[in-house]
């Protein structure tokens, strides 16, 4: 039995084969344009591997689960994109669908740093802020789904934030964007002892501290392109430690076991 | 059968005994005083109950709910107190014991305005500020228990906070206690058009935005002695609208339904 996977992010599409013990059979990557074009691509990766028994989407949101469509994305072309039926009708097999941190977070859950976890966080810190968590076994889904990179952190009024809908919401102030539009480079050019950092792991400890006093998880799982600042990590656990001032114990902070392959294996656990 | 609840705050003790579909046969309240005479209260008030067949215990915190205990309160006398023990030893039946919010959650869930719902938040705005959430059906719980009031708002540095620990985490900012240290007078006596509710509705709107992003409940039950304030409730809502910019669904924002009995009902919730 094999299994599609999709990583529908904002700035790419990541497809993946794999085997109901997440390995990876065949993998392809390419930019995310416009919705016809990009389902196209992923079409024609899947096509190639005969006796899929289905696909999972985890896709950057907003999205609504019950429709399988994206709906208030900034993201030219793709507001109100009916994903789920494309991909179904040009695949004839079924498609689960959620968010790419939700899929994340279970493929962290099935196969990575999260084994054996009931109440844990995953976020990803790259183009966007997002956070999929599980409480008690399942995924948080609820009225809507949790956006959790457009929480308020408290910051000093210097820069106004890149969010389209709120300025200086977390994701608005700390996504790699941020950081670009912010310091004057991307994220990955800035060295380890830039004040951007400092900055970066302040705001982030804000977000933490939030979610560690909210949901109380075993393990936050963090990845996306930002993270791979190793140094960042140590820089939060003290400012959430400074932050946190002994209240509450604070779980280990980790990057995903399945590093860079998080996502779209993720997608293939939300088939399984 | 009969079932014992108490709300243990930490202000005062509310006992009441109750049948397992929540009608309440009798009650007392007395104010919280040291650990010894607090429970003796509580225990001749159970005493005058025959075949009582448990009672639970919604404490407020933080606890260590493996063992029973009250853990980090800066409250006089209560750190590290064997609650538990203290009545399964006095009184002889089983207890069984969450968080004040996580039981007055399990109560509004039962018998009052979150009937039916799997996802949603209760949150108390009183003496301090807490909340319990129930995330596809179950209490949240994790590494330790939720702490909802120590999450950090935006706010101008105007008035530092009330929190031993934190300062100006939300409780620090917007509970009761800080109401009336920035203010002067108790909540209570402040009038609807009073500056300070405008403020109040903003820092507990930043809470509520941080909520939602998170756990996208399904309705928002809110309770505590600050929100007897009704004007409260239609300012938050607005803050909450203009803040989130129609990002996202904002649910329900609603008093409990069990009023004042929420919390003692909902220990009573917890041993069913």
């Amino acid at each position: 039995m094999i299994y599609g996977g999709i990583e529908a992010g904002g700035t790419k599409f990541v497809c993946a084969v794999a085997t109901a013990e997440g390995r990876v059979w065949d993998r392809v990557q390419f930019p995310t344009e416009s919705p016809v074009p990009t389902v196209a691509q992923a079409v024609e990766f899947f096509r190639k591997h005969e006796g899929l028994t289905g696909i999972g989407i985890a896709s950057f949101g907003p999205v609504d689960l019950a429709a399988g469509r994206i709906t208030t994305t900034p993201k030219p072309g793709w507001r109100n994109f009916a994903i789920v039926d494309a991909l179904r009708e040009k695949l004839g097999v079924p498609v689960a669908f959620d968010t790419d941190v939700n899929g994340a977070a279970l493929g962290e859950w099935k196969w990575g740093a999260a084994q054996g976890l009931d109440t844990f966080l995953y976020l990803t810190v790259g183009t966007g802020i997002g956070g999929g968590a599980m409480v008690g076994g399942k995924l948080v889904h609820g009225l809507h789904h949790p956006e959790m990179g457009h929480i308020r952190p408290p910051h000093d009024g210097s820069f106004a934030g890149v969010c389209p809908y709120h300025g200086d919401c977390l994701e608005g102030l700390a996504c790699g964007k941020a950081m670009e539009e912010r310091w004057g480079k991307p994220a990955g050019e800035l060295p380890a002892d830039h004040p951007a950092w400092k900055e970066e792991a302040r705001l982030l400890a804000c977000g933490l501290v939030n979610w560690i006093c909210t949901l109380s998880p075993k393990i936050i799982v963090i990845g996306g392109g930002v993270m791979k600042q190793a140094a960042l990590f140590p820089m939060m656990r003290a400012n959430v430690e400074t932050m946190l001032n002994g209240y509450v114990p604070i779980p280990e902070i980790v990057p995903p076991a399945l590093g860079d392959d998080a996502g779209v294996l993720g997608a293939v656990a939300l088939c399984l």
